[in-house]
C-alpha cells in the first residue's frame, strides 16, 4: 500500500535512506531450492556501483550485501531472503546547506509536503541509492529466470541526441560491457564518451535512453486485463528515478503506422508458430508470444548540476544552489543494471503467477 | 493476482467477454456518501460507445449500465458497487471462421496458449469491449475527484503522422468534443478526418496518440518507491488494449535534453511554491507537485483490417483472413474516454491511499 | 481493502444487498479448464436455501444462479467467473419500521456509524443473504479440490446444550443430510429437533456449533508465518455472520492438556510418515501434515426474536421491536454449507498458492 | 502471498531464522510523524524475552532492536521502518541430533515436505523466536493506537485446568505484571506457579489461555464482509505458534445460549448509544461498536519435552528424542505480549483502513 513493495508472488520490499545506517530489502516468495549464484550478484552490483569511471559519481560504496535469512547451504529455503547494505561512505555534511532548500528536479518539495517531515541527507529515501536493493533482488530474479532459460539484457541506446543503431539485432549484445557508457555500438559509444566529457566540463548533465531485450520467454506470461506483461514492465520502469517514458516494440512509432505495416504475420517455422516480424515487441494482448521482448526507457538528465541554479527554501525565499556531493553527468550507463533488475523482477513474478493459470 | 483488478483502495474488478451474456464490474472501496452524477456517466459512456460516426465500428450497443448494489437513494453506501452491461448487438457468427485461426496483432494465439481454451467469439475476454467497464468505474472516480477539485481531460493529439500543437496550453480543451476525432486543434482535426476516410477506403487502419491533462491535483499524491504516481499511470495506460508507449512531461524528449534545460525551477507565486516550467509533468519523485499532470499514450493501428491478411490456424497451416465484424479505422477517438477513465482510477486510488500517510 | 474480497489467487469478490436488485460475486483466479459440476452447485445451494423446513426462514428464494462470464462450453476459461442471484421474494415493507431503529445483535448501529448511510432493508449488505455468494464460489472451490482428491464435509455437532459425539470418526458423515438439523448422530438429532420446536414456540432462538472435516489434504498446504492454514480457516469462519469462536484439533481443550498428552507421535505406516493421534487437527506449524483437518465453529443464537425486545432508535430514544420478516430459530443447520464453502475457499486458495513454493 | 506479511495499510513483513544471523522486520505504512516511545518498546520486548524466570527458557537473548531506516529525529518519516535483532546466544549444536528427525508437535515434518529443504537449527523459520519481530511492530502499533486513546491489554486467564475469574472486569488489569505467570488473579496465579513447578519437574509441559481486552475503541473499525474485525483478530491469533482456538465475547458459550440471553440491548447513556451487556465482545457485524473488545486465545502445551518421546527420522525410522535446548514449561506467560502485539497490529491496520471509508 505504501509503495515500497513490488510483485505479487516474487515480492520485494525495500527500505532505507541514502544516509541512514543501511539500506536493504526482503524478497518474499522466492521458491525454495534456488542455488544462489553469487557471481551474478557481484556482476550486477558492480555495474550499478558508483565510482566506476570519471563519468559517474565518486561516492565510493563497496555495496557489500549482507544476507540475514532465507538461505541455507547456498540455496533459498522458501523463507524470506533479507539483505542489508551498510551505508559507509556517506558525507551527510555535503547536504547541510540543503536542509531547508528544495532542489530543482528532486523530490525534496513533494516528499516534504506529503509527509510533513523529511530526512534531507542525500535525498533520504528518494535517493537513487535505493536502487541497489532492486539490483540485489533482480539478481535473484535472474537466477530464477535462468532456470527457465530466460535471458535479460539492457544497454544504452541513446545519450542526448546521439543514438545507436535502433535495431538491437544488429548490435553485439555481448560487447555491452566493453563500452564505458554501455553502448554496444562502438562508434556511437565513442561519440557519447566525448560528449559526456564536454557536458561535465560545463557543469551540466544530459538524459538518455536504455533499451532492454529479453529472450527465450515462454508463451503465456502476463495477466490480462490490468496486469498485462507490458503494463507491468511500464510500471516497473517508471518506478525508477528519473524515468520519463517507456515504449515497447514499435512503441511511439506505432502511432504513425498503418495496420498493414505494423501487424505481425503468423507463420510456422520448425513446427512452431512464430511471427515473421516483431513490431509487437514479444507481447500480444498483454501476454508473451515467445518472440523477443524489447522496450525503451527514457531518462531525464540528472537534476543536480555543478553550476548555479535558482530555487527556493521551505519558506519560499529565493536561494541559489550548486551541487556539492558526488553526482553523475549522465545516469543511463549505471541505469542499465537497474533496468535489467526491474525487468527480471517483472518476469520472475509473472512466471510464478502463471503457474496456477490452468489445471 | 489473475489481473482483472485495478487499484488498492478504490478497487475495480471487471469481468465479461465480448459475446457473453454481459460484461460488468465491481467497484470496492468507493467511499460512502458520494452522490452519483448520472450525467457524467452517460457522457463518458456515450463517448466510448461504438457507432458514433462513420469512422468507428458500427456495432450498435446502447451500453446501458445496470447497477446491482452499493447505491441507496442515489448515494454510494460504502458497499461494493456492482454493475453489468448486457451484450445485445453481438453477431457471434461473424467470428465462426476464426474459431481455429490466430488473427495477426490480436491476443488469440497468446490467450489460447496460456489457458488452453479460448472463447473466440469477438475476441472473448481480450476484446476492447471490456473497456466499457473501465469507463463506468472511471466516471465514479471522476465524481470522487471532483469533490477534491481535480479535473481530468484527454484528447487526440496525433493520428498517423498528423500532429496537433504539442503544447496543450495552446489548445482549447473545451472544444475537444466539437471535433469528430476529438482533436481540439481545428485545422489538424480536419486533416485527420480526411486522412481517416482515405485509409478506411483502402481497408487499412492507423495508429495515434492521446494526450491527457489533469489539473488541480493537490501536492502529495503518489507513493514512493514502486507505486509512484507516474508508474501507476504508465501501468494503467499500458493496460489498455493497443497501447505501445507512455511518456510524461518532457517524456522521451527529456532523453535529448541537458539538465540546465529540463530542470523546473521553483519559485513563489501568491504565497504558493510552484515551478516556473513544468517539464516534470506535475510529478517529482513519483509524487504530484501541484502543477498540471500531462502525459501521452501511443496506440498502435487497429489490427483487424478489411483487406486480406495471411495467418495460420491452430495447427500452423497457412490461412488468409479478412475482417468481417465491425471495426474502427482508428481507435484513438474512442480511446479518449478510456484514457480519462484509467487516469481517474489511478488518481482516485492514490488520493485515498494518501489519507493515512501522516498523523 | 474494503473487505469484500477473500483469497489471494483463488479470489472471490462478493456484492449485493439483501433487498437490492441482486447479489453476486466474481471468482478471479480459478484455473482454466475446470469442468463445471452443476449438480454440486445445486446441491450446495439447496442446502443453504431458506424455506427447507419449518425450522428455517420461510423466505422463498429459489436462488437461481446466473453466470455471466468466464465459462465456455461448460469449462472455466481462466477469465473471471461472474454470477448473480436476483432478489425476488423480498418484502422490504417488513423492514419499514426498522428504518431508524437499531436491532439488538445486528449490524445496524455499527454499519450506520461507520458509513453514515445505511440501506436498512433486510439488513442490507450485512444480511446473511450475502453468504449465498460464498456457497456458489465454494462449489467451484470444491470442484477444484476434488481434482486433487480433497473432500470437505461439515455437520451440526451441537445446538444449545445438546451435543453429538465429539469424535467425528464415530459418526457416519454420509448420513448428515438425513437429519433435518444436519446432525449425523441420530438420537442427538431427534433431541435437537424437539428442542428447536419448543424454542420456536417461545419466540426465542438458540446457538450451536458446526464441525468441519477435510480429508485427503496433501502435505504442505498453508503459508508460514501469518497465513498459516489454521489462521486462514479461523479468519474465514469468523467472517461468517454470527460466528463467535473457532478451534482446531484439540482446540480449547489443548489449554488443559500436558505436552505428553497432546503431542502427536510420528510413525511410519505403509511407507508413509503419519501421526498416531491427531490432536493437531491436521495442521502443524501452519502447514497441513496429511492427516484429517477438523475444526469447530461456534455460532451465537439468531438475534431476531419473534418476541418483544427493547432497543433504541437512531436518536437514542427507547423503542420496543419484534421480529417481523422471516427468520430461523437456529442458524447452524443452514450454516453447514456455508462453513464448507469457506473451508473450500481457504483450501483452494492455499492449494494454488503452494504451487510456486519450490523449484 | 508467501505468508510473511501481515496487514493491508499498516503492514509488517518479518524475516529470519532462529539460528541465522538475525531476525527482523519491515513496517511499511506507519504514518509519518509518529513519535517513537522507546520505553513502550523496551517494556514489550522485556516481557517476551526468554530467561525472565525459572519457568521460561533460559536462552539469554538481550533482543536489542537495531533500527535501520524510517526514523528521523525520533519520529517516523513515512518511509519503511526496518529493524533487526541479532541472534547472539544461539547454540546450534543443541540441534545437530535433530537434523534428520521430525519432532512431535513441531513444524519439522510439514516444513520439510513443503519446501524440500529445511534449516533445522532451532526450528529455523518456524521457531517462536520470530514473534520477537511481531512485538517490535506491535509496539509501534500501540503508539499509533495510543494517539486515538485505544488501549490493549492481555493476561493469562488459564493454565491447565486452573482458571482465573472469567469476568475480566473483576480483575485488576494493572496488576498483571506482578504475577510471575501474568495472571492478575492473585490466588489463581499462586496455584499456577505451584503447578508449573511440578510439571517442569516431571519433564512435561502444559497449555493455557490468554485473554485480551481492548478499550476505548471508536465505533466503526472493521471491514465487512470478509475482513471483519473479529475475523482479522482470529487470523492474527491463530497465526501465533501453538494457538489452537479463538473466541470473542460470549464465544463458544454463545452456542449454548438463547437469543433472549445473548442479545446485547441498546440503550442511551450520557447522550451516547451503548449496549447494556457486552456478549458481543465489542464487535457487531464485524465492526467495533464502542464497547470493550475481549477475546480468548487457547495455546496447546509446548511440544518440546524434557523427557523421552518416540518419533521418526526423515526415512521413517523410529527414533527416541528428548529436548535439549532451552524451553518453556508453559508458553502463555510469555505469549501475553505477543497476543497484545498481534491485537495492536490488527487494530492499527483497521484504524487506518477506516479513514477512507466515507467522504
Amino acid at each position: 500500500m505504501a509503495g515500497n513493495v513490488y510483485g505479487q508472488i516474487f515480492r520485494l520490499t525495500t527500505f532505507g535512506e541514502s544516509h541512514g545506517k543501511a539500506i536493504g530489502g526482503v524478497i518474499d516468495g522466492c521458491p525454495a531450492g534456488l542455488k544462489i549464484d553469487f557471481d551474478q550478484l557481484r556482476y550486477d552490483m558492480g555495474r550499478r556501483r558508483p565510482g566506476q569511471s570519471r563519468l559517474t559519481t565518486s561516492r565510493n560504496e563497496k555495496d557489500e550485501v549482507e544476507f540475514l535469512s532465507g538461505i541455507f547451504e547456498n540455496s533459498t529455503t522458501g523463507a524470506p531472503v533479507a539483505f542489508i547494505i551498510h551505508n559507509k561512505d556517506k558525507k551527510s555534511s555535503d547536504y547541510d546547506h540543503l536542509k531547508n532548500t528544495y532542489r530543482p528536479g528532486h523530490a525534496d518539495f513533494t516528499w516534504e509536503k506529503k509527509y510533513g517531515i523529511r530526512d534531507h541527507r542525500g535525498g533520504g529515501r528518494s535517493s537513487a541509492r535505493e536502487t541497489a536493493c532492486r539490483v540485489v533482488a533482480g539478481s535473484f530474479a535472474k537466477m530464477l529466470l535462468k532456470e527457465a532459460g530466460i535471458d535479460c539484457r539492457a544497454y544504452v541506446s541513446q545519450i542526448g541526441e546521439v543514438e545507436a543503431n535502433p535495431d538491437y539485432s544488429k548490435l553485439d549484445l555481448d560487447s555491452i560491457e566493453e563500452s564505458p557508457v554501455r553502448c554496444p555500438d562502438k562508434d556511437t559509444s565513442d561519440v557519447m564518451v566525448y560528449m559526456l566529457d564536454q557536458i561535465k566540463n560545463n557543469g551540466d548533465t544530459v538524459g538518455g535512453i536504455v533499451t532492454c531485450v529479453i529472450r527465450n520467454v515462454p508463451v503465456g506470461l502476463g495477466e490480462p486485463v490490468f496486469d498485462k506483461l507490458d503494463a507491468e514492465l511500464a510500471k516497473a520502469m517508471l518506478s525508477i528515478n528519473a524515468v520519463k517514458g517507456f515504449d515497447i516494440g514499435s512503441g511511439f512509432k506505432a502511432a504513425q503506422l498503418k495496420g498493414s505495416e505494423n501487424n505481425d504475420i503468423f507463420t510456422r517455422r520448425n513446427g512452431r508458430i512464430i511471427t515473421k516480424t516483431n513490431f509487437s515487441g514479444g507481447v500480444q494482448g498483454g501476454i508473451s508470444n515467445g518472440q523477443d521482448i524489447y522496450f525503451r526507457v527514457a531518462f531525464k538528465p540528472v537534476s543536480t548540476l555543478m553550476s548555479d541554479q535558482q530555487s527556493v527554501d521551505s519558506s519560499g525565499n529565493p536561494v541559489v544552489i550548486k551541487g556539492k556531493g558526488r553526482h553523475d553527468v549522465c545516469v543511463v550507463p549505471r541505469a542499465v543494471p537497474i533496468v535489467e533488475a526491474m525487468a527480471a523482477l517483472v518476469l520472475a513474478d509473472l512466471f510464478l503467477r502463471n503457474q496456477p493459470a490452468r489445471l
